[in-house]
C-alpha cells in the first residue's frame, strides 16, 4: 500500500506523503495537537492546529492509543520532533480504532509485560532493541561473507549430546530418542573439513533449571569453525568479528542506541587488538584484588566482572585448566595442564560472550577423552572419522547472540534481546 | 596459519604461495604428476615433474586420497587446470596421511554415502551445492536488509500449532507439553505490528510420515510479514526476492553451477514480473491439457509440473478455494469462495517453493475460523490481540529454502541441499 517509512522522511521534505502506522501517543493543548506516530522504523509527529482544520482536529482527538492510522501530510524539518521531522497533517484515515489498550504509557511490572510480549515489543525501547539485534545478525553474516566463511546450517535434531546429557530437551523421532542441539560445533567441524571455513547461526537449547539474567532455554548462537586455524588465528577472527559488529551498529543504529540511552562512548572505546590474559594471570589478578580464588576453579559471574572492569574492551582469557573444559579442547603442547582455548569476557559486567579454542586433531587423544568423559564412542564414530581421514589443526568458537546484544544495548536481562524469550517458567506467548 | 585460498589464486600469479588443503585426486604419468587439491573454496592442481625434483616426485606419489597437505609452489595460469590456475610445486608438507578412505572416487550408492554424509560433503558436487545454499541465504538477508525488513527470530519451542497438530514433534518443557515450530508466521505477524516489516529465517519441523524427494523432517524457512501489505504487494515482494537471489547466485557462484553442470540459461530466463494465474485459470489449463481435475481440489506435484511447464519463470497461482487453505487466509471481498493468497511454483517441475497471502485482519472472522478449524481459542488469544489492538491489512509468505536450492542447483532430491538432512528413517550422522 502506498506510503513512506518514517525512517525515510528526510528524503521527502516539502512533499505530501502518507505514513502507514499506529498512534503511539498524543501531546498538545486545546489549540494544537501532536500525534506521535510509529510505523516500526521510528517515531515522528503529526501536527494539527485547531484554527486551521477544526473538524480534523476534533476527529483526531477521538483516536485512541495504538489505533492503526494512515496519516497524510506535508513533511517539514523540526529538530524538536522525534526523528527530526514532522508532518503537517491534511488527512487521517483510521484503519482500526483500538479500545482499552492494555500496555498503557504508565509503568508496568515485568510479568505483566512478559504476558503481553506481543504488545510490549511495540514500545520504543523494545523495538529499538530488536532492530539492533537484527543489525547485529546482518553484521555477522556480512563479516563472515567478507572473510570467505560459508554458512553451513547444523542440524537441530541430533542423536548425540555435545557437552553432556543432563540439560537436553528430548524428542521422540519416529520411535528413536533424539535431542535438541545445544551446539552445532561437532557438525561445524565436519563442514570445515569439507568447506574450509564455515559458520552456523541458529537456535540452540538448554533445559537448565537456572533462572539468571544471562540464561534462556532457547537462544541463538553464532558458531564458526575453520580448518588450518590455530588458537591465535581463532582469537584474531573473534576480535575482528566483534569489532565489525560494534562498528556497524554504531553506524546504522545510532537512533536506536539513543532511544536506549546507551552510553556509546563505551562501545566506541572498543579497539583492536583486545587484551589477552592467561587463566593463570587472571587468577593472580583476582587474588591481588583480594578475591578468594584457587587455580583450577572455573570463573563465576562475579569473577568475570572483576576481571572485565580492568579493561575498556572485551578481554580474552586463554589457557584454562584442561580438566574444567570440554573433551575436545586441545592441550597446549607446552603445558598439557591447560588448553589452547579462550573465553571472551565482555566489559561492564556482561560476562562471557564467546567460548572457543583449538580442537584435538589426534585420533588417539580424542578417543581417550571420550572414554574419560564417559561418552558413548559409537555415537562419535563419525566425529572420530574427521581425525582418521585428513585431520588438520582447526579451531572455532561459539558466540551467544543474546548476551552480545544485551551488552551492546546496555540491558539488565537477556530476556529483552529476543522477540519471544523462552525461560524456565515461561513459553507464552 | 599462513596460506592462500584456492579461490584467490588469480591474485597471486608468479608468486610462491602455500595452499592448506587436502589431496582430492591424482593424475599424470611416470614423468609428470598432477595433484588435484581442494581446500573448500575450489579445486586446483599442483604440478610435479620427475626430472626436476625426483625426491619430491616420489614422496608425492605416496600421498593417499584425502590426506591433508600444505603445498607450496609458484602460481601459474593454465586454462586446462581446474579453476584456471596451477601450482608449480616446490614443497609438500603432509599434515596427516589418510588410510583406506571410504568415499573413493568410484560411484557409491546413496545409502552408503548418506551414512558417511560427513565425508560425502567433501566431494566437488556436494560442496558446490552447500556453497550455493550459503549464497542463497546471504542473498536473502541482503534483499531484506535493502528493503527495510528487520530479522525477528521466531521461537522454535511453541505451545500452539500453526497448521494442525498431527505432524508435530513434542517435547517436555519443564513439565508442560510443547512443540517444535512448523512455522514462524503467527509470531511474524506480531512482530510486523511492532516493527513494520519483518522476516524470520530458521529451522522448522514436520513429523510427517512421508518419504518424497521434496520433504525433510527439519528444514529451513524464510518467512516474511509486512504491515500494510496487501496480496499484490506481497507477490511483488516475493518475485523481487527470488529474482534477486537468482541473480546473485549467477554472479557469485558460476564456478559451482558449472561443477553441477547446471543449464544456467534456465536461471537467466527468469525475468520480472512472474506470470500470475488464478486457481480457476490453472484448473482450466489442466482440463484443457486433458488432466482430470475438479475445481476445489488441491494441486499435487504432477499438476504443478504440468502448469509450470508452460512458463520459463516461477508462476504464481492465486485465489485458491477458501476451504483448502489455512484458517488465517483472508477471503477475497469480491468472491468469498477464494482467498487473497498465492503459491509460487518453480519451473522445471520443482513444485511449490512459496506459499503466502494476505491474513484475516477482522477479529470476528478470525474467531469464527478458529472455531471452524476446531483450534483452541485460548491458545490464540495473543494472536487475536493483533486484531483487537491496531489491526491493519498485512501479508506474508514462507519460502522453503531447500526446495529453492534444489531448483537453482537442478537436483533430484532436497536431501543434498542441507549439510545433515533429517529424513523419515535417518538422523545420523
Amino acid at each position: 500500500m502506498d506510503g513512506v517509512l518514517i525512517k525515510n522522511l528526510s528524503a521527502h521534505v516539502g512533499e505530501e506523503v502518507t505514513i502507514n502506522g499506529w498512534l503511539y501517543n498524543r501531546r498538545g493543548s486545546g489549540k494544537i495537537q501532536f500525534l506521535i506516530l510509529r510505523d516500526g522504523t521510528g517515531l515522528t509527529q503529526g501536527v494539527l492546529v485547531k484554527g486551521e482544520k477544526p473538524e480534523l482536529f476534533d476527529d483526531a482527538k477521538k483516536i485512541s492509543q495504538e489505533s492503526s492510522v494512515r496519516v497524510t501530510g506535508v513533511v517539514e524539518e523540526n529538530p524538536k520532533s522525534p526523528g527530526g521531522f514532522e508532518l503537517q497533517v491534511n488527512n487521517i484515515e483510521v484503519v482500526s480504532q483500538t479500545e482499552d489498550y492494555p500496555v498503557t504509557l504508565k509503568e508496568h511490572g515485568v510479568e505483566f509485560l512478559a504476558d503481553r510480549r506481543h504488545l510490549w515489543i511495540r514500545t520504543p525501547k523494545q523495538s529499538a532493541i530488536l532492530r539492533i539485534r537484527s543489525e547485529v545478525e546482518m553484521a555477522a553474516h556480512e563479516f563472515f561473507y567478507q572473510n570467505d566463511f560459508i554458512q553451513a546450517d547444523a542440524p537441530i535434531i541430533t542423536p548425540n549430546a555435545c557437552e553432556g546429557t543432563t540439560t537436553l530437551f528430548e524428542i521422540d523421532y519416529h520411535g528413536d530418542p533424539a535431542y535438541l542441539s545445544q551446539s552445532g560445533q561437532l557438525y561445524n567441524e565436519a563442514n570445515a573439513m569439507a568447506l574450509g571455513r564455515v559458520y552456523c547461526f541458529g537456535p540452540v537449547f538448554r533445559a537448565e533449571k537456572s533462572k539468571t539474567r544471562r540464561h534462556l532455554m532457547e537462544f541463538w548462537m553464532i558458531e564458526a569453525e575453520a580448518a588450518y586455524f590455530n588458537n591465535e588465528d581463532n582469537m584474531k577472527l573473534q576480535e575482528e568479528m566483534v569489532s565489525h559488529i560494534i562498528k556497524r551498529v554504531l553506524k546504522n543504529r545510532s537512533a536506536e542506541l539513543e532511544v536506549l540511552k546507551r552510553d556509546t562512548s563505551k562501545l566506541e572505546a572498543v579497539q583492536l587488538p583486545f587484551p589477552r590474559l592467561s587463566y593463570t594471570e587472571a587468577v593472580e589478578l583476582l587474588q591481588k584484588k583480594g578475591h578468594e580464588f584457587n587455580w583450577g576453579d572455573d570463573f563465576g559471574a562475579p569473577d568475570e566482572t572483576v576481571i572485565s572492569e580492568e579493561y575498556n574492551a572485551p578481554v580474552f582469557i586463554h589457557r584454562f585448566p584442561t580438566n574444567i573444559k570440554a573433551f575436545y579442547m586441545k592441550p597446549d603442547p607446552d603445558d598439557e595442564n591447560v588448553v589452547l582455548g579462550a573465553d571472551l569476557i565482555a566489559p561492564e559486567g556482561y560476562g562471557e560472550i564467546i567460548g572457543g579454542g583449538q580442537r584435538i586433531d589426534e585420533l588417539e587423544m580424542l578417543e581417550q577423552r571420550l572414554e574419560e568423559h564417559q561418552l558413548p564412542k559409537e555415537e562419535f564414530e563419525w566425529y572420530l572419522d574427521l581425525r582418521r581421514y585428513g585431520s588438520v589443526p582447526h579451531s572455532g568458537f561459539g558466540l551467544g547472540l543474546e548476551r552480545l546484544v544485551a551488552w551492546i544495548c546496555g540491558l539488565e536481562h537477556v530476556r529483552e534481546t529476543i522477540p519471544f524469550p523462552r525461560m524456565l517458567y515461561r513459553m507464552h506467548p
